[in-house]
């Protein structure tokens, strides 16, 4: 038996639903060469992640293996998958490879680090292959909810391996290449010894719709409405968007696009092909001077998000225009947990503008990129992999995956981020631990989740801070009295008098007592204080502050 | 025509779900005497309220009014209803009334601030009443998800109102009383006023289900369960925990209860003889003895909360016990939208563990407390009100629960917190605004929503805290360098120095060019370092942090 090994190792997208970074290894034990599929971001929350822009994978594994890696395959261009390229490609530098319309999006994040276009490759969908190191990888094309998404045939010398990326199986997507099961089969003929599969559904039971379903009961609801219709989806679903349009269209409106992102995929799909026809679209200038009724706007922002149009639309005003009683905005999109507050939020403030809102609570006007239970067992039979590996999943996502495959006779395995998978042997076991993680991009900064700075801005957020300074002379005597500053803390507490008053005299009370030691030493006396400032907030209004203490000491 | 008037005016509760507050008036304007029905809270969330406890409804208006209150009427006992009682007392002092089960709770809070039990007055159900200034006010029984609801039978000089509390029409509740749909209808004989009528699920198309209906599911799926099985629900929901614990007698396991809230309510409702048979509980230390598949534990914790017992159990261990692999766990609830993170956290922490999870998804473990849109109609048929005034809703809820009103030819009217409505008229007017808002208990200090203080939180968790020392001595020349701290800021940006080196460098470049007028001018001075750290911050992370600046000056 060879002592050369194929392993799957994730970095992100397995323990979570996005984020989605994973490796491929083959080679002797340390040696393997690697290819990455995938390189993507998910979204902070004030929760857990204040203040920070963007969450990146811990890539410090791969980095240090930078000399190993081939090649960088992208499946699709959602921001869970591709988002982190421009971010991380320093630390990698190995080419990138991706269909066309991905590779555009992929090269303006590149751009914004000042990376030339030729960092990414574009290459053609299956039958074409591309060669990285032991690896042949071809893209197969499937349906989602993003033009031109794909599979990958990876095969390698211990066999060939389909990772699906997202998907569904959709035979009529309105928009790219429809789910082809003559084709997905006659791949899977020569044995396939794993599939590493979308697990998002798999706890929706009921098979999903096509993209199709959705037009006609879209296309009512525009042609029945009286005043203006805005609706709102994912920007990179283009095929809903034109499905929106078309229908804004058909009743004799003319289309307005807001939000950069939504200009930016139409034009995407628009230059690489994808989208062959699309309404005509008119400016937000335009559209300020037409009748309500005859203007429909298609906006950012379908999860609640801030700054997106359809918040700013719902704060008052975006581009000029102000929405009214009467209008009608339409979320034809589903909320992702735990962005409800938002999505919420947004929904209250166009009901007191009188604008009706309808949502996907009934089903008619979104369905799911992501294939259902059954539809993940359709991808397993037709397949027929020696092993099933569930990825894109939370963990119960995952668990839950095993054992769908487990109770279809496949071989399966709950691989979660940071755990090396051996794929080489007649079942798949566990052949090591990396430490993974994730990364913040705070402002223009990576910064480790791991590294205190959001522990600290948590702490403050939850406690208030307290900051203390004394001065001390070069005798090690008080200089004065020791001052407070306080941020986000209440003002007064039980005594009715000032809490700043309050810290301030017991810290000089504590200042009189302190011993010549706790004074000449910096670190008692800030302990010292800090206490002081713990424990009379604590009296006073029942919370225990963060405190900084600065210790000034003249020297002569 | 008498230039007395009823009117109607919600503190909380209308405009969002929680923090219930309606007050009532009759009398000349200005001079009304007042009820209030409800004191409710509502609770805090780290996106906008970071390290707050809890949220209490402003009740200024009403304090300032207070020798117009005659009396406090609680519906039920949920936090959203009766949460304030303890922490507002003292600002009201009005005799509060409710039935023996919600009076039971409410008077565990009220001791919590040493108010004495007769501050609460029990009372029995309609057709007792009880007199209050003007207001003759009968409760009414309701089913809900809480023993004892009830309906408030207001009568009035200018006619009968009907506060509907929270309600749902269940004909079998499994405990406490049955909707009776022939009283009902001779309360409303004589002709009602207004319907003031819960809002909450005016958007779910189907008829509500009945406590009931959940019973024989919960049978089955523990009957099958082969582990340890535990399950939570609202300690409060008492016919949903005896069903939970009826289901575990059943299959031969014996019963704990864990969570301080769960044992409360399940205490509470047997003293009042809400709960008259109960399978008999064990505790903690002989659940640990017993072997798993013969115990079932009711646990708090049904929104993710933190510190509740099925997040310690998530964590690890609660009370000596934890959950292993095979171990089934039960949501018997919904997660109330905002608190999907929390949840989703606990199921993944239990699928780490091997443990089962089931939620409602498929709506088989749990039902509403609160009547659908079905019910809701049929609520106002029956009543047959003038108007329908819609109350415990975001705005969103209110105005379809407006449309569903007229749509029927009942005259309704959104009325949003701080809306004086006029209800004496033919039709009801808006009579005026009055300043509204939120409290928060912070710690053991009541501040204002407005007050700053969370704003400042949530400034530093956002962007960080940077703190500038600088000691100036007697001629206003600097005494050495400024210095720094950073919380919650990276340690390193752009230039790869330390961060704080790069902005003390800058500051001290600062305060060798300022001139003698800014560096004798506290504000200058301030205003000038403070600028310095954010434009150095942006430059070196990309970020703008919150700055303290702290200028002492020796003083000879």
């Amino acid at each position: 038996m060879s002592s050369k090994r194929l392993i799957y190792l994730p970095l992100g997208g397995a323990g979570e639903i996005g984020m989605n970074c994973y490796v491929y290894g083959y080679g002797e034990e340390g040696k393997e060469r690697l290819i990455l599929v995938d390189l993507g971001v998910t979204f902070p929350d004030m929760d857990g992640t204040p203040g920070v822009d963007l969450i990146l994978p811990d890539i410090s594994w791969l980095e240090a293996r930078r000399n190993q890696l081939d090649a960088i395959f992208i499946t699709h261009a959602h921001e869970d998958h591709v988002g982190a390229v421009g971010h991380l490609y320093e630390k990698l530098g190995a080419p990138i490879y991706a269909r066309a319309f991905t590779a555009n999006i992929a090269r303006g994040k590149m751009a914004e680090y000042g990376f030339p276009d030729k960092a990414v490759k574009v290459v053609s969908k299956w039958p074409d292959t591309t060669k990285a190191g032991p690896f042949t990888v071809g893209f197969l094309p499937i349906s989602h909810s993003i033009p031109e998404s794909s599979a990958l045939v990876i095969d390698t010398p211990d066999g060939r391996v389909i990772h699906t990326g997202d998907f569904k199986l959709d035979e009529t997507p309105v928009v790219g290449e429809a789910f082809d099961p003559v084709l997905w089969a006659e791949v899977a003929k020569p044995g396939v010894k794993a599939l590493v599969c979308d697990s998002t559904n798999i706890f929706s039971p009921v098979a999903g719709r096509s993209e199709i379903s959705v037009g006609p009961e879209i296309e009512s609801l525009v042609a029945e409405a009286k005043g203006m219709v805005v609706a709102t989806t994912f920007a990179s679903n283009v095929a809903r968007v034109r499905t929106l349009a078309e229908a804004g269209e058909r009743a004799g409106r003319s289309i307005c696009l807001m939000g950069r992102a939504m200009r930016r995929m139409v034009e995407a799909s628009t230059e690489t092909g994808v989208l062959t026809s699309f309404p005509r679209v008119i400016s937000p200038e335009d559209a300020r001077e037409l009748p309500r009724d005859n203007v429909m706007l298609l906006v950012t922002g379908s999860q609640g998000e801030r700054r997106a149009a359809s918040a700013q639309l719902a704060n008052g005003k975006y581009n000029g225009i102000t929405m009214k009683e009467g209008d009608l905005f339409l979320f034809s999109s589903k909320t992702i947990p735990g962005n409800e507050r938002g999505v919420i939020r947004i929904m209250n403030q166009f009901s007191e503008m009188g604008v009706d809102v309808v949502d996907d609570a009934g089903g008619r006007y979104h369905v799911s990129g992501h294939a259902n239970r059954p539809d993940i067992i359709a991808m397993h039979k037709l397949v027929k992999p020696q092993i099933v590996v569930p990825m894109h999943g939370e963990h119960r996502h995952l668990r839950e995956h095993v054992k769908v495959a487990k109770s279809n006779k496949f071989q399966s395995i709950v691989a979660v981020n940071g755990m090396i998978v051996n794929l080489s042997g007649n079942k798949p076991t566990v052949a090591g631990y990396v430490e993974t993680g994730r990364t913040y991009l705070d402002g223009s900064v990576q910064i480790g989740a791991m590294d205190g700075v959001v522990r600290d801005r948590i702490r403050m957020a939850l406690n208030g801070h307290v900051l203390v300074t004394v001065i001390m002379d070069e005798a090690n005597e008080p200089l004065g009295e020791p001052w407070c500053e306080l941020r986000g803390l209440a003002e007064t507490g039980r005594s009715r008098s000032p809490l700043i008053d309050v810290l301030e005299e017991d810290l000089s009370q504590f200042m009189g007592r302190a011993g010549a030691r706790t004074l000449a030493d910096d670190d008692k006396l800030e302990d010292g204080l800090r206490k002081i400032v713990r424990q009379s907030a604590q009296t006073e209004i029942g919370k225990k502050p963060e405190v900084t203490v600065v210790i000034s000491r003249l020297v002569s």
